[in-house]
């Protein structure tokens, strides 16, 4: 499994990266969270639209990765971007307190700041306490 | 503007249906969901993976809608679903019993059977509490 093609399946629990769907399809055949912990945990939905271009944010989303597999609390994430441009992440954290130390890191704050400047036309982000989940097969 | 396009704008506040992008291009150019009101307030995060073909699906979404946008509590709802056949949407909802209602309503129930029986490989469904949100000019 190639580095690169690992580091994208992890990638974007918080603004402003996303998954490419390429990458997240060779490693998951699903894209879907699994192995998340029974509720309650905590949703950061970040819904945006991408400038035109890359502007070295596939570069960024990638070493985000890298930090945000290594973030205590993290989950797992769910993305999705269509053909009209607008992107919905989902990323999954144990508790508010993991939200904030991975909004507070000194290389992802700067990686928001570029994505407010450069990558996203526009955004928005919503913080939320998953209280219930279920599935396919486990009907709620 | 047409009919349909304005049906589909606020489709799938629940599984089992999604926005289809072009008809959210055309009605909004951006797809991001305004004028919700402070938190707190109710999201749905519908994560799925489509089964080939449409195969009676968007005639139903385009039902679902109707019934969805005449609902107590429905506050707006954001899509998007990749090359990779996955797909995220989020609804928004005024509280936890607009969303038990919407869930039991007749009409609604059964697309959802049929969801699971014909138009899902898989799907998450999850209901969380939006505690705070905040956008490009907005910060949190």
């Amino acid at each position: 499994m190639r580095p690169n093609v690992l580091a994208n399946l992890l990638l974007q629990p918080l603004a402003p990266l996303e998954l490419r769907c390429q990458d997240r399809a060779l490693m998951s055949g699903s894209g879907l969270a699994r192995g998340l912990p029974e509720p309650p945990y905590y949703a950061v939905i970040f819904t945006s639209l991408r400038t035109p271009g890359d502007a070295g944010y596939g570069a960024t989303a990638e070493r985000m990765l890298e930090l945000a597999r290594a973030q205590d609390g993290f989950l797992g994430v769910e993305s999705a971007r269509g053909a009209d441009g607008l992107g919905i992440t989902v990323s999954y954290w144990k508790d508010e307190a993991s939200i904030a130390r991975w909004k507070a890191e000194l290389e992802h704050a700067r990686a928001q700041a570029e994505g407010r400047r450069r990558w996203y036309a526009d955004y928005e982000l919503r913080v939320a306490r998953v209280e219930r989940a279920y599935g396919k097969g486990r009907r709620g």
